[in-house]
Formats: structure tokens, sequence, C-alpha cells
């Protein structure tokens, strides 16, 4: 075997990370006959009669399908449902911890999207929101899209919008400690994946300056003819001063980089960025840029690692998205509830701003739900509250 | 509102009766690290290289999917999944109550046999276990036949094999406290649905003497033109005598009523059963058999109701069913596995039998291990353990 079972990583998975438990003890026959039969008829009476009511007396209105095909987990890529499910695991341990939400890992025996769509909506009377994870691009889309239309509760694929959310919120602060508005930064992504897309979006929703995105094969722009429908979205509505060719040459006065892919940046290209340049570097293990480099020529770096400071970690939004989705009976997800969210999150480390401190850390408490507070809010004025 | 809010069996059941927490406080850097990204990493790839690792690091060994369409719920009939997900939830904490099991409710917005065995499939790469609830009849049998068929994991409509595990259990030490074999005796079932054709297959399985079923138009025979494929497979190994009418004229001189119907059976057909007579008057909250009248002429009672002796509750079987599937990591759960669960039950009062006590309480901590001994032997014996 090639791993070592009595390492700390194995044993802490020994038995899976998750526990289930009932909220009171079934210890005797009255206990049995409230939470069960005979008791339970009534309630399952009145839910029939009047299904909001399922909301109050269900574990449903709190709880996430954390769904998965297992197509693009963490760098692993296309590993399949078994080998996903520590990750699924991991992700409903955060929403538990973090939020004090019920999830629970659905990991699928398919990875067809029309399959996918319909296995999802088959059993979401089950849940009260779906978080889709680790499922590859450009397939992603089209199952958020699809399930976002056909469901009436709150779908989120967090690849995209959970690092949209921070990846916002820590620019929002990286330009404010800069002297800067969103306004005025040009900004180079790399990756036109699910993180590049949705990131893409939310920055120009955000009003950022000028934002132009590569793939592996260099700049989106409208003249490239192997583009898929996604990318082919993103090239009408990006690269405003129609630039072409590598990444490298787009980084020539570009005053942020964002990296979203793993492909590799070199000191050159860094070099050439405009003065007070922001780097995210967000690739894991090993980020786009060298982080000496990064540091040597940046003033402002953030990275997908525990291990540095101003780490972009999705943690910091999807527990709050979904909470303040919940308090308020959400009916979705805006993209004025995922603005929201960003802005909350921003102003969460306002008062403690610096270079190394453009995002609050993984574990400060207030995040969650200073964010589930402004989604909530969102979610009224969107008019897609209960 | 046509409920009490305020009445306990509501408040019990406010914000849900399932909790789900993570099993590792995750608090710092370093646990985060261990559970999640990045040392989840190794986990996911070594699982990808050898799914069979899926069994000790992952929570999916030990998870049963509580399915349930909502067709046939309690005595409320089709009420749809939200209303079903009250019993789907109360069913979950009995697993986790009584076989420290994990079990998560899956409520179906589809009805359709061939949907529901689809579904299922797809989902159950997140599970160790599906068990089918509240399914009706005959649409319960022709999907569990098929999904045992497809899945290497245990399949159990709960409704069809708990029952019957019980009822055989309880009939079994009925038999011996009145002095008698099971193939001496000649039962008359009343219902031809999901627990009385499983209980008829065991019964029958278990050698009993004669056995004559009956649906709500009397007795099966082949000769009725009326039949489904279930009810006339019933009605070809059934009534040895060849009888015919109703479940009142078949009941003369029988030795044993079993009720799984909630059709009445009136005090002149009890009273010609054989002397020493066994009835079994299941259905809830009404047994088929007025309890007075029962006594006054049956050596032996049994109902559904927790709150008369010799209650007949599926939740003596099927935790202690899965769980020692799990412990020997069952691919399924065989007919001899049945009867070894049902053995062992009956068995679990050896040492107190009396009419009043032909079957443990439900509270009776030592029951759910003995069972899980005796299916997890029978699962070695008959060769589908890991």
């Amino acid at each position: 075997m090639a791993f070592d079972a009595d390492s700390a990583v194995f044993r802490v998975h020994e038995g899976g990370k998750l526990w289930l438990r009932s909220t009171l003890p079934l210890v005797d026959r009255e206990s049995l006959s409230l939470a069960y039969t005979p008791g339970v008829a009534e309630v399952c009476s009145a839910i029939a009669q009047d299904e909001s009511l399922a909301r109050t007396y269900t574990w449903r209105s709190r709880l996430v399908a954390v769904v998965s095909d297992g197509t693009a987990v963490l760098g692993l890529g296309n590993i399949g449902p078994a080998a996903a499910l520590p990750v699924m695991e991991g992700k409903a341990a955060l929403f538990s911890e973090f939020a004090d939400i019920n999830a629970i890992p659905i990991v699928l025996a398919t990875t067809d999207p029309d399959e996918i769509v319909e296995t999802v909506e088959r059993i979401a009377p089950s849940f009260g929101g779906i978080n889709l994870e680790d499922i590859s691009a450009p397939r992603c889309f089209d199952i958020e899209a699809r399930l976002r239309e056909r469901l009436d509760i709150p779908v989120f694929h967090d690849d995209q919008h959970g690092t949209a959310i921070v990846v916002l919120a820590a620019l929002r602060n990286a330009a404010a400690v800069t002297g800067r508005t969103l306004a005025e930064l040009r900004v180079v992504v790399s990756g036109a994946g699910a993180a590049g897309v949705a990131c893409t979006k939310i920055l120009l929703a955000a009003g950022i300056g000028d934002i132009a995105v590569a793939d592996s094969k260099g700049i989106l722009n409208p003249r490239r003819q192997d583009l898929t429908a996604v990318k082919a979205e993103i090239a009408a509505i990006t690269n405003r001063s129609g630039i072409s060719g590598s990444l490298a040459g787009a980084l020539d006065g570009a005053d942020v980089f964002l990296g979203v892919s793993a492909g590799l940046v070199d000191e050159d290209a860094v070099r050439k960025m405009a003065p007070r340049s922001i780097i995210f570097a967000l690739a894991n293990p090993n980020p786009e840029v060298d982080l000496d480099v990064a540091h040597r020529h940046a003033a402002i770096v953030a990275t997908g690692r525990s291990d540095y400071p101003n780490q972009i970690n999705n943690v910091l939004a999807f527990p709050g998205v979904f909470a303040g989705a919940f308090d308020v009976g959400a009916r979705a997800i805006t993209e004025n509830m995922k603005l929201a969210a960003a802005t909350a999150l921003s102003e969460a480390v306002a008062d403690s701003l610096a270079p190394d401190h453009i995002v609050p850390s993984p574990f400060d408490k207030r995040v969650a739900p200073a964010v589930a507070a402004a989604v909530a809010q969102q979610a009224r004025r969107d008019g897609v509250a209960l």
C-alpha cells in the first residue's frame, strides 16, 4: 500500500468524519411515541395539508446536500464518487462547525449532466439547499443553471461562487489598502474553469475596471474559434482593450493577477505588472507565482494556502451564505446576495486592514454570522425570502 | 390550523429530529488540514487507487439511506415526500439509537418505479445500505427486487422484511408457549400488501404447516382472475387445502390469525378458530380484532401497539439486521440472514417466555447486538460477507 495507515490524516478518517444523532433520546415508550408512531402521524398529516409546515417540523429547512460526481476533486481530477467522498464529508463537517447547518454528502454514480440534474431534482424534497462541489467545467455551469431554474431552494456551486465571493472581498480590501478603487484596477485572470468564470462575473458585477481572462491557450477574445459556449460568453463581456496572445503579455501593466488555474507565471511577467501590484495565486499546494517572486514585486499577495497570510478560503463564504438563505427561507441565492456576502466579508476586517490581512482568518467565528445577516437582508430586498 | 403547535408532539418535531456533527472539531489550522485540505487529498488518492478503502476511511460503510416516495406512509396512504419526511427522520433516529448506525432520510419527488430504481442506483455510492420505507404495494416488490439485483450493498424493504422477521420470531415463541411447532400450525393471513406477502414467504421458509392469505376480496387461490403478479405467486405457493371465499370462513379451525391489513374480524369468526389459538392483530392504532374479543378466545394475543404486551415492532429487527450486515461488509441481505435474525430474536426471550412475553421489549438493548451477531454469522455462511 502506498499510504501510511498510522499517519494522523488516515487515523482522523477512520470510520468517516460525520456523526448523526437523534435530537431526542428514544429511551422509552413515551419518547418513541412522540418522535415516531403514533405521534409522528399528526405531524405528517399537518404537512400533507400544508407543505410549508415542513420548514418548521422537519430538519430539511437547514439541511444541505453536498452533491458531487467526483469529476474535479481538489487537484486530483476525475477520481469518481467513492474517492470524492472524504472531501464531501469534510465539506459537510465545515457546514456543521461554522454555521450549525446539517449537510450530507451525495456522491453520484453518473457524470452525465442530464442525469445529474434529474437525480438532484428527484431527491430535492429531502433537502433545504444544494451545494454542488467538484464537478468539472464546463459541465458545472449548465448543471447549476438548470437546477437553479427547476428548484425553489438555494443551489450554489461552491467552486464557482464561494471562491468568487472571497476573491471579491479580498480584492476590494487589497484595493483599499493600496489606495485604489475596484474601478481603477485592470485584472488578469489565469484560468477559465469554474472559479475563473465565476470570479470574472462577480468582479464585473462589482464594477472592476477592466479584466482579461486566459485559458491554457492564451487570452480569451471574440476572434478565437476554439471557445466553449461559456468561454465565448466571457470573451464577449471582458477584455475591453481587445488584447490577444499570452497570459504573460497581458500582465504587462496589469494591476492584479488572479490565478485559479495552476499554470505557472515567471518573474519576468510579474516584474512588468503595474506598481503596487496585487497577486492572488490561489493554486494549491503550489501557487501560480513563486511566493518569493510575488513578494519581491507585489504590494499584496494572497494564496489558497493555510500556512501563509491572506488565505482565500471558501469556508469564509459558504457557511454564511447558506445560513443567511436558510434564516429567511430564501428560494434562491441571487447575484445580489453573493455581492452582499462579499461586502460583509470585506467589512469583517475593516478595523484591522493591512497588506497581510485583507481577509479574516477562517477561524474567526464572527464571519459566518456577519455574512449570513447580509445575505438574509439582501434576500428580503430581492424578494426571494419567505 | 387543525393542529396544536404547543403539543408535545409538535414541540419535539421543531427543527426536525436529526442532528449531524463532525467527529473532529475543526477549530484550528491543524484539524482543518487533517480533515480537509490538504490532508484529505491523501485519503482521496488512496481510495481512487483501491475503492475498498472507502469502507475504512469514509462514513458510508455504516450509513443507511432511508428511501421513500411517500406513497404508503403509516395508515395515512399517499401523502407525498415532504409529509413522509417526519417518519423517515424518526426511522433514522431509531437506527442511531438502537444500533449506532448513521441513517439519512431520502424522500423522492417521483413515484415511478423505474425512476425510483434509477435514482437510488445513482446515489448509491454515497451509502452502505438502502432501507426502503413506506412505498406502496405492489410497486415495492419490483423496486426492491431490481435494486437488490443491481446494487452490491444491502437493500431491505423494512415494511416487508422487518415485519416478517418479528412476526416469525413471535410466532415461533407463541407456538412454543402453547406446546406446538411451527409445522403444526395452520395460519390465515389477512392482507396481501408488503407485510402480508413478506410474512407469508418467511413463514413458508420457516416450515409453517399451512397458510392461507386473504386480500380484501377473499382468500387467494389460483382460480382467481383478479390477482396481481405478486398475489398470483402467493396463491401458487399457499393454500394447500385449496379453500376459497371469505377470510371469516378460512378462520374456521385455524390456529393462527395474522392481521396486517386493518380489515376487521368479528367475534363469530374468532370463536371458530382452533383451541389455543394465536391472534396477531397488527393494525395500528386499531387492531383487526377487538382486544377484549381476542383475549376471550385466544391463548396468545399480539398487536402493533406500544401500550399492550407482545408488541410486534420492527425496531426489534432492522437495527440489528443492518448492524450485522455492516459488521461483516455484507453485499446483500439473504433470506437465510432474515431467518437467522428471527431465530436470534425469538431466543432473546427464551429465559422469560410467557403468553404475554413472546417478544422482547423494544427497549431491550441486548436485542440488536444479538440479532446483529446472528445476521453477521449467517452472512459469512452464505458467502456474502467481505
